[in-house]
């Protein structure tokens, strides 16, 4: 329990009015985009870094435990304040505090909307890429915490690849500054990456440098159909050798078509192995010839259906099969486990293949989609949280993708982080030198370990 | 002093070819790219990370420092065994272990030379673009251990951005890995990109997983004069506004275009204030458009001289004068001190022309190249090493530099590291706090500070 000094003294901090105790308010702050949850003690929502250090530097003093949160769109269960002890809210620092056209770099608080951010550079003819499938709710704050990725890391790259600097609460409380404005930079180590994707267990992310690119000047799509899986899984190379890197190559496996279909009744092939979608984009010139170039390559590896989009509201209607992925889902079972293993490209066949293997051995309706161009699927598990045996089940199904995954050469995660879901399955993945590194320095950084306790890590 | 018996226990472990204590043999490895040099006690030229892990561990046990050593063209001293103890030259691990096209990685030893890499995977239509200009004699573990850079950074990143794994020998001994051939990857703490650029601070690398990308098609290349530096920065900003990313944009200052017309004869405009060369590649159709594109933006940015390249061999003649600089500064003086400054892209003029002041000031030829389009300045101080007059004004210069370079929000280092030479500036551009989180992670790692001591940071 935190004691009515401590609520005072936070009070102090942060006002009255942005420190939360009720039930009713922190309840909010118990969950996130997994079906995880525990009640923090007490809420903070500061407006300003110093808040955050004053916040921080009481609860190293306490020892009590922080969870650094932005839109709580989390889906490890990295968000979840399993130890109670303080959530610090950052969606009341929203300031986009710089938009730099002619160093093309953008200089944000951590609780500013991602899509928000990509609204706003775009009016000046600017591109920030990571594009999360949450861009609409999360925040930037959160998807530099977790590293969030998106469906066009294989040309652009994730939210790591724009982060040139960052401003971090650390757990004593001081507040340092990693890197800058400055695009090439090898001033000592890269403490900037080494807070990217730490899931806020090293300190809390108080302003962001970002860097931006220029606006592609235009882009198509192709919307292609195989009866075969391997067919799909090889074009992918054959576009790549053929000197075309397309923005985004999505695959929609037939479970995840049948899905679609039964929601948007449009006509899908309902029969096809893969449906992918491939975008390109650059100058005209360059969408033109790559589009024929990628057109011709569907056919000859023996696409069954091929549809080609050279205007935006062609692309929006080819596009309209994947945004409906995820409310197609619901109507199938109430609630969703969704993963998001990486691995190596070319293992991609024998993946979703032995994905739907386990989905007949578990007996669960298990979709898959992702980011084939990156080799990172989201197999997602469809269940009902109110049956103890399904969940069982769901659990056992889950165990199975991930041994699948680290045994072809891939990763847990390639996006969403471990958190609290994961962190069991991180020997899988991890060797156990690789796993002590990290924790001497977390120890080192963190000695009172009050920055997101219990998080990544399996207890020892 | 090493004593025998510790002599004769490496000879034990690398075998005794493999062990040089000879004073001639150790002349070899107490020097790098810079003026300074320090003699080691003995050098030891494992094949095998086993050799790498038992040569560390006893050096860990006994400790003696130890020096991880590529090529040894470092330019900042990072090299220079300035205490010292051992040298491990990984010269002798050569082997490219994978090149694999379907996933478009290599994984190689860190003794492999980078030119030798890249013209292996461009023979199977891969491409590992970052190009220091130490590329034939450079091998891919000190690229990585420096993050070392090249001129295409603006459009393909440095060598951090193809590093997706490494296996790394601890300062204990133990070897662990970290990433894999994943793209995406937010397993744990990004391990990976702290170890790279950590200047052998923190362990040896011995084995490096590498991201490869699809060739491009083909390229185009365009030179331009400008009489006044401003209208060639700007011309940059247009070029990106303008959607096209090109692969290189290089700056040549006046002083510089002397110094090569000197040397090459080849009628270079000496009287313009800026030689800018610029590459763009991709599809054919594109490269056609962004030449155009770039042409008509150079001449409406009152280019005194456009000539555009679109076949290899005329290519190859455009870029001759900047592939010029370096064999043309020795006859100017003998000895030059190269600075990698890296400063936002709108601080270019001014810092420029402030350099060329400091020139004046301090009485020191300086020629002034880089990579305008990321910000990445060259000033090359010539001078003459036996002079000491002379070398008090060259320190004053470079002090000058990077003073200029930090006020203007830039960083000391952009690819070449801190290393001996710019320890003594860091506080310029790293606040004491961001120092310390990096010594904490330092002691953690390595708490009997063996490895490469006294690089980087200061003395305290």
């Amino acid at each position: 329990m935190i004691e009515a000094a401590l609520v005072d003294e936070l009070k102090g901090i942060a006002g009255e009015e942005n420190v939360l105790i009720s039930p009713e308010e922190l309840l909010c702050y118990s969950y996130d985009g997994t079906v995880l949850q525990h009640l923090p003690e007490i809420v903070v929502l500061p407006r300003t870094t110093e808040e955050v250090a004053a916040t921080v530097g009481l609860a190293n003093r306490e020892r009590i435990a922080i969870v650094p949160r932005g839109a709580g769109t989390n889906l490890a269960g990295g968000t979840i304040p399993i130890k109670g002890g303080i959530v610090i809210s950052l969606t009341r620092m929203t300031d986009i505090l710089e938009i730099d056209t002619v160093n093309m770099v953008a200089v944000v608080q951590p609780g500013v909307v991602t899509a928000r951010l990509q609204a706003e550079v775009a009016r000046q003819g600017l591109y920030y890429p990571p594009d999360p499938a949450s861009q609409k709710a999360t925040t930037i704050g959160g998807n530099v915490g977790m590293d969030a990725g998106g469906p066009h890391a294989l040309k652009y790259g994730v939210t790591s690849d724009y982060v040139m600097g960052l401003e971090v609460v650390l757990p004593s409380g001081e507040v340092i500054r990693t890197g800058g404005k400055a695009i090439k930079n090898v001033t000592g180590y890269n403490l900037t990456q080494l807070f990217v994707g730490s899931e806020g267990t090293l300190g809390v992310i108080t302003e962001i440098t970002l860097r931006l690119i220029p606006q592609p000047e235009t882009s198509g799509s192709v919307l292609a159909a195989f009866a075969d899986l391997d067919d799909a899984a090889t074009l992918v190379n054959r576009i790549l050798h053929a000197g075309v890197t397309p923005a985004v190559i999505e695959i929609m496996d037939r479970m995840t078509i049948q899905t679609v279909d039964d929601y948007l009744q449009s006509g899908l092939p309902r029969e096809a192995a893969a449906l992918l979608l491939i975008q390109v984009d650059g100058v005209q010139a360059a969408v033109e010839q790559e589009l024929r170039v990628v057109t011709q390559l569907c056919r000859d590896n023996k696409a069954t259906m091929v549809e080609v989009a050279s205007t935006p509201a062609e692309e929006a209607g080819l596009w309209k099969a994947r945004q409906s992925i995820s409310p197609s889902l619901t109507r199938v079972r109430p609630n969703k486990l969704g993963e998001d293993i990486s691995v190596p490209r070319e293992a991609i066949p024998e993946v979703v293949r032995r994905i739907q293997e386990i989905a007949k051995e578990r007996e669960l309706p298990i979709v898959i989609f992702g980011h084939i161009s990156d080799g990172n699927l989201h197999p997602n598990i469809l269940f009902d949280q109110t049956d103890p045996e399904e969940m069982d089940r769901v659990e056992a199904a889950s165990g199975d993708i991930f041994e699948i995954a680290t045994a072809v050469g891939g990763t847990l995660s390639g996006e969403h982080g471990i958190g609290l879901l994961k962190q069991k399955y991180l020997h899988l993945d991890l060797p156990e030198g690789t796993v002590e590194v990290m924790r001497t320095i977390k120890r080192a950084l963190d000695p009172h370990n009050i920055m997101n306790p219990g998080k990544i890590f399996p207890p020892q």
